[in-house]
């Protein structure tokens, strides 16, 4: 994470070599991991991303569900989203994080946070093959609820039509971890205050199902993340 | 959320006006909300968000601590970060998300999320004041750890010459909020498969103290979200 670069501790030995400089993780590089297994775990754990894009010069980071398929990085939304209708073409920076713990050192500095973040930077394009479009919808449902894409009711032309599908290549990708405890200065350890790490999770609620399931129908399975 | 904007159904009324047009809510307008009180809980409770940001024409969304203090959103990290070096007097747009709860209808078009986010457009400034350099880290120690800031070992000089704080105003914020069961087309309801929602929460593991924390002595008191 960006934030809290204090210390300079690494959480273990980088991955492999960035794919550009532009991807390589300049503070604290050796969080950094451009290995694709980590990269596509980060991604594949994410239900929201955040897309950064321009328009008139002013930056914005858009919020949105995000799914991985191969090499590529699908967001999506609808065809009249002005970020959608923006992007095709044009550069964009999609990343998702994971909030994994909060680090409490003895000092202010030495305080930090455990996370899992990849970022992705390519173009983005814009799917415009009707087939192509369906199987990367699926591919989202089937990411947050494998198996139920069969069972829902079919997609109408007009859905499809009212959907867009968006996606940048993984070629530009890298990924930022801190897994670790904290760590105080020499002679840090002995001020009389609490120091560790409290994990942070995300996890799921009782289903609420709604009046139309039917009596005693299990919720579908869920697969929130890792 | 950008992704999902499926449907139409909104969650509330939305609240004042947009502060510009560049913040209105466009799609499923009744989602958007821009009154302050509505704003600031979104962030408030948030740990993270991401700061969108613009290098050589390329945008970026990096990840970071962020937390408010009156008109300011906060964000900080290493004096040495390339995003904190380039950002002072550019435009950035900051964006907080909580992902809330599954929302599943009979058809894929119809599936939603319940979430929360807030998107704040205006132009970074760096914190050159050290004074006030202070305030803005005890802030960000005090909005996770309320009342550990006076117990920590104090900031040396040198710490707070590698740390950068930078904020924007939030005068150009909005929010969008989707809090809502499931809608189905009208017919879709019959269709036999669970439809409802999940709720999503993020939620604080058991606290690991290390080796150096006085034997019995409590977690600090953590404020995680809301």
């Amino acid at each position: 994470m960006s934030g809290p670069e204090y210390g300079g501790q690494s959480a273990a030995a980088g991955g492999a070599k960035p794919p550009s400089d532009r991807t390589r993780v300049k503070r604290l590089p050796d969080r950094g991991r451009y290995d694709r297994a980590t990269v596509d775990a980060i991604i594949d754990a994410a239900v929201t991303g955040h897309v950064a894009w321009v328009a008139d010069g002013q930056p914005y980071a858009t919020p949105t569900l995000v799914w991985r398929e191969g090499d590529r990085l699908y967001w999506h939304g609808s065809s009249a989203s002005r970020m959608l209708r923006a992007i095709d073409g044009q550069p964009v920076c999609v990343t998702v994080t994971h909030l994994d713990g909060l680090v409490m050192a003895r000092s202010g500095f030495n305080h930090s946070v455990n996370f899992r973040s990849a970022m992705v930077i390519g173009t983005a394009h814009l799917v415009t093959d009707d087939a192509e479009k369906d199987a990367s919808l699926e591919a989202l449902i089937d990411r947050l609820y494998p198996g139920r894409w069969p069972e829902l009711r079919p997609m109408t032309p007009k859905e499809r039509k009212a959907t867009a599908v968006a996606w940048v290549d993984l070629a530009e990708a890298s990924a930022k971890v801190r897994a670790d405890v904290n760590h105080d200065d020499e002679g840090d350890e002995t001020w009389p205050i609490w120091g560790g790490v409290i994990p942070v999770r995300t996890v799921l609620g009782d289903p609420e199902p709604d009046p139309f399931t039917p009596e005693g129908m299990p919720p579908p399975a869920v697969r929130l993340g890792d």
